[in-house]
């Protein structure tokens, strides 16, 4: 792929995420230190002393579900908000589509707790649609990624940039970045894994330990064409740097033509 | 399997489908000669001397498009209608969910032809969404297969028990049926194909050729665990055998409901 080595004084272990106990456990301790309203989890329900001991400092635990089973078993062990996670969504997820998923979470569980749709949502149209679902709000994410706010230092612009030109058919759903499903820009890199004799992604959590050094590489190279980054297909929709309050006003301005365009289908 | 031999007395190609161009030929001959008032289009942009046809004997054509790019593709042809067809719809269909799809497709060309959203549709709710993201109407194929109309002869019991019993996670995306990615009720039948040592699928036309003796067989033999069914995600929400009359009573009833709820929410 071209992509040049990492420099010599680059720490050994930079770049492995926190898909292994040990640095979960270490990020919800820093979590839980400081003033925060909410805790989401992305893989399965939080453990119960991490909810009993959000909930003693009067925080909320949302969870994420691709499926109403899930939902039901976060709901069960004390989660606060399901967030109902479609197909379309960038990082790990499911294979159920928003359109199925959200009403099915919404029927499973949200007469005991808030359902926040997700997947797919980067338009007040998007959000009238999960409202139109049953959900109680949205949970954007890929959206965030081209906002004026988003820092990510000087790898930003390759990152970006290869946001910006990718279309709704640029993603792809694989477990080359984790070991488990997750959805992430397609580019040269993700495509170099189905090719003939490429090895298998190994399971989570090594996978992830076995790709951190070329994922730092990937970062490094400037190059937008193999930036190992999860987005959701929404990316399609993502044309333009835009700080967040231009964003939210377009959300609700949307919103409400979404909603008057309704009134009149009656 | 364990799926039973066809009678010595079955005709020889009986099963194979219509994805050849002569058969599907053969089919748009018929269908011009009944005062049908839409013929629709599955795989690609109708031939242009089959839309100049349909639009001398007036009728409309439809065409499903799973990219913005068929679409603007359709309408440049002569398509009157598109149908805006998301990855959780059964049968051949793309990688893009309906709630990303449907608003790229009405930006692409709902200024020029009516869109209708397709995939994941079988409630009010979801009408009410697919008209939030901007759609004109909404196109059901699924939901019609556990209708009391929908007849399929003897074969009907174990189709439709095996539809009834599926969850939304009980559907697989695959080549096996077409050779086009195809959305199928999962089962054993769809799983061999996984295994290892299974042959990959043939290009279309071959694959149904191919198979058209074992759709057959597995039809016939009366199993629910081995029907080669496509149908889409909303499978989950079949539950019963209804008439058509009740169904869209309730997608009436479920629209009005989601309408009101959304009032509620500006």
């Amino acid at each position: 792929l071209g992509v040049p080595p990492l420099p010599d004084d680059t720490p050994a272990g930079d770049g492995v995420r926190g898909w292994l106990h040990s640095v979960a456990r270490s990020h919800v301790e820093v979590a839980l230190k400081h003033p925060a309203r909410l805790i989401a989890n992305a893989l399965g329900s939080p453990p119960a002393d991490v909810i009993a001991q959000a909930h003693e400092k009067g925080m909320l635990v949302a969870a994420l579900a691709g499926k109403a089973e899930h939902a039901l078993s976060h709901v069960e062990r004390g989660v606060d908000i399901v967030v109902a996670q479609g197909y379309e969504a960038g990082g790990h997820t499911g294979e159920i589509a928003s359109m199925v998923l959200v009403p099915e979470i919404v029927d499973a569980v949200g007469d005991r707790v808030p359902v926040l749709a997700a997947g797919g949502i980067g338009s007040g149209r998007q959000i009238a649609a999960a409202l139109a679902l049953g959900a109680s709000g949205v949970w954007m994410g890929s959206a965030w990624l081209t906002t004026s706010e988003y820092q990510m230092g000087p790898l930003q612009s390759s990152v970006q940039q290869a946001l910006l030109e990718a279309t709704s058919s640029d993603t792809v759903r694989s477990r080359i970045y984790t070991g488990k499903p997750a959805r992430l820009l397609k580019n040269r890199w993700t495509e170099s894994w189905s090719e003939a004799g490429a090895p298998q992604p190994l399971p989570m959590p090594l996978q992830n330990i076995l790709v951190a050094e070329a994922h730092q590489r990937l970062m490094r190279a400037g190059d937008p064409s193999v930036v190992p980054m999860p987005v959701g297909q929404i990316v399609g929709r993502m044309n333009e740097v835009r700080p967040v309050a231009d964003v939210m006003a377009s959300l609700v301005a949307e919103f409400d033509e979404a909603l008057s365009r309704l009134d009149r289908a009656r």
